[in-house]
């Protein structure tokens, strides 16, 4: 008896969560009852009145067409119920001429009609495969079934016209309940959606950079309360981003069949949505690898990251700001500016770069300090061809040797070459702190596209400080 | 006229096209052709035969049902049978309760029977949305159908059991031939998809890491005859694999329907082969990092990246190894051998390790034939705590001032400082580098726990010779 109770609960809470998470899945599954009261009384009416006599067993799929039809979004609903009735169409004009042909053939019409079936269902089938079809699955399918099922019906029957006009009113019926409560009563646009879930992702990814960087360069206590937390807690916002590329290419053909209702009937700006999408993604899998840089194994040492903290912080706070702006413009459906955008932007990199510079500065410094001017420039040049030849060609077997460097008497190389190899992810972090901000520079372009195919209104010197 | 025959030459080709993709399209459809006048010729065969006289109508059902159910592989066959039928059968036995309720109600009938439909289809269609219940979507959807058509339909025809027995059986027999058609002429099975795709996968990035590491050690000639080509073309592999979650996921989907044909009928392994491709996913996330480089802006003179160019190829030659004898040994379904795997790798790893560090040693040893040791050990302290200190708290200015680096008295400082710079985005491509292996281990984690629950033949000595 406990149990029970205990499950009731459970469900009850997964029942309200549900409903919390989206109100509108409230106002669906109320709308889909409702088309179904409609629909199957106008089944029950026909008992009674005359004009509805003749339609006869057919009304059924009035209700059945509503039950199909009606999506959680009017797109979704507009792209199934117009694929259904052309398939429809189709597949009675398709009967209509087999019928035709069938009159005037000496062999049998059974075996004749099995035929027919036979070859255009594999057909039928078989187009489906190809991917220019596949956007008309639904409408494939429903002609197959229409075709299939109306050829056989008036085998038995006999009576073509009546049985085709029947399916023909009740679909449409059907239909026209559907869309009627999809496009006109508190519609759910797909491309709302659409739009919303890139203003999400935006914000996501502003929020996983920043946290990412301030991970990264936050003190090590605060790093062992997080590690008790699930790992994947920290990067979610970014895989969430990164496998949105199947969502989102539904949302947009959903939307793609969706009525313009701004007003605007130009160039459908959803394909930009999806191009959006993937910059994003690119710009993603940079932060992820930035993430990457949060769990190897060899860490630079916090005294060398501190070097660069507050110029990476900064960096990464500006990039987040950009994508919150962006965030922000997308959800007024305005233009960004394209100034603001750069120019703190370009301190910030500035800054890292001068950073990274004097960091090589302040060790050239304290050599030349001891030394003259001449040591550095011969020290740099050795880098770059003399030595460098001689290191290709010459020693194999220091390429080789990790017992080499482990000798006692160069073990003070060993403490400069750990230094370096600890310095390298670090120079990995930042490089791709860098990359991210080029690749930044792309997403800027895509939205701007987007603002331009989505007509977006122009941007006003106040807006940003709403 | 020349117009329609271009056009009809391509859509020859086009089906041509499919059909060589995966020759089980065309026996699909073929399938789908027969069992469609198999379904029918029931229909036909009603008219003249006396058992089957009774069904009525309702024979077009077993029609519908093959159309509908008949899918590409047996586990989604299977899986929308299952629910078909088990969604009808409770379907039925809703329409029976309310029957026996409202037989002894006051109100008039038709009255209770639109508040039925109603608070049914909107709590059904809510249900609907709970993931739970997600996966049995279809199964809920036919409940939904069912409910509605027989309660209406009763209500004209007022013939419960005979409207009910067909509507089952119709539905039984189509279900019937679907599943014989499916699971045992000729089976296509979505366990085998993903296994087959997950070798795919495995090859891709493999032949992606070498192309990559390839194309960043490549000459600048061969450079500019890819930039040629869709820059796309590079990675297509890599973004495959990162794609792939959905559809990796609805295959494991329709493969957890499947009978395990093997006769191993232990814990599923499908959900293994997902987290397996979230491994490959992860890995797939830093070789995309690594393509990053070879497009960024900023890059490493070949006279430097030339220093490593042998031990990093070496090392992606390792990684793309290891990846291939993976997916060898995952087709022929039998464990691969740690040990080639690990010690290849890791001589490759330790000489990647040791060129990196000999580089800083060139540069010290450089330093050293003209200076006494000491120096060298003060520019690596200086670099850690008290030079440091100096600079966070010292010179704002320095950091501000990319003009200060440009002044013409320093412009020795600029080259050298340059030449930190451009070494930057190699040190982030040799640290992605370290890290892809880094997650190979994992990839290999999860390779060995997949062999594991997959029940895979056991490694033998001379395997790896096939």
């Amino acid at each position: 008896g406990k149990m029970i109770w205990e499950m009731g609960k459970e469900w009850g809470v997964t029942l309200c969560k549900t409903g919390k998470e989206d109100p509108r899945r409230v106002i669906h599954s109320i709308k889909v009852g409702f088309a179904m009261t409609l629909a199957s009384s106008l089944c029950l009416l026909q008992k009674e009145k005359p004009p509805f006599r003749g339609i006869g067993q057919n009304t059924m799929w009035a209700l059945i067409t509503v039950v199909i039809l009606l999506e959680f979004t009017a797109g979704a609903t507009l792209r199934k119920g117009l694929n259904r009735i052309v398939g429809t169409v189709l597949g009675i004009l398709l009967v209509l001429l087999v019928e035709h042909l069938s009159a005037h053939r000496p062999i049998p019409r059974a075996v004749f009609m099995g035929w027919t079936v036979f070859v255009f269902g594999a057909a039928a089938t078989y187009v489906r495969f190809i991917p220019t079809i596949k956007k008309y699955d639904y409408g494939v399918l429903v002609f197959i079934l229409t075709f299939g099922m109306i050829l056989v019906a008036n085998y038995q029957v006999n009576n073509t016209t009546s049985m085709v006009r029947d399916r023909f009113y009740t679909i449409a019926i059907g239909c026209g309940i559907c869309l009627f409560l999809s496009l006109l009563i508190l519609p759910t646009w797909s491309g709302d959606d659409l739009h919303k879930s890139t203003i999400t992702k935006l914000e996501g990814l502003a929020k996983s950079v920043e946290a990412c960087v301030g991970d990264y360069f936050g003190d090590a206590q605060r790093k062992e309360i997080q590690d008790e937390l699930p790992k994947d807690s920290i990067d979610q916002n970014c895989i969430k981003v990164l496998d949105s590329k199947n969502t989102d290419e539904t949302m947009a053909l959903y939307a793609s069949w969706e009525p313009r209702y701004q007003g605007n009937c130009y160039k459908s700006p959803w394909q930009q949505y999806v191009k959006f999408g993937d910059a994003l993604r690119r710009f993603g899998y940079t932060i992820m690898a930035l993430h990457g840089c949060l769990h190897t194994e060899i860490q630079t040492p916090p005294s060398v990251r501190d070097l660069f903290k507050e110029q990476c912080t900064h960096l990464a706070e500006e990039v987040s700001k950009v994508l919150v702006q962006l965030a922000n413009s997308m959800r007024n459906r305005r233009h960004f500016s394209p100034e603001i955008i750069s120019s703190h932007l370009h301190i910030a990199l500035q800054d890292l770069n001068t950073a990274l510079r004097s960091q090589t500065q302040i060790l050239s410094d304290s050599m030349n300090r001891k030394d003259s001017r001449v040591s550095l420039t011969t020290s740099f040049e050795a880098n770059s061809s003399p030595l460098r030849e001689s290191k290709t060609a010459g020693p194999p077997e220091q390429v080789h040797g990790i017992q080499e460097v482990l000798r006692p008497q160069r073990s003070k190389h060993v403490i400069a070459s750990l230094e370096f190899s600890e310095a390298l992810p670090f120079a990995a972090f930042a490089s791709l702190l860098l990359e991210a901000v080029a690749r930044l520079d792309h997403v800027i372009e895509e939205a701007k596209e987007l603002g331009r195919i989505a007509r977006f209104k122009e941007y006003k010197a106040g807006d940003d400080n709403v």
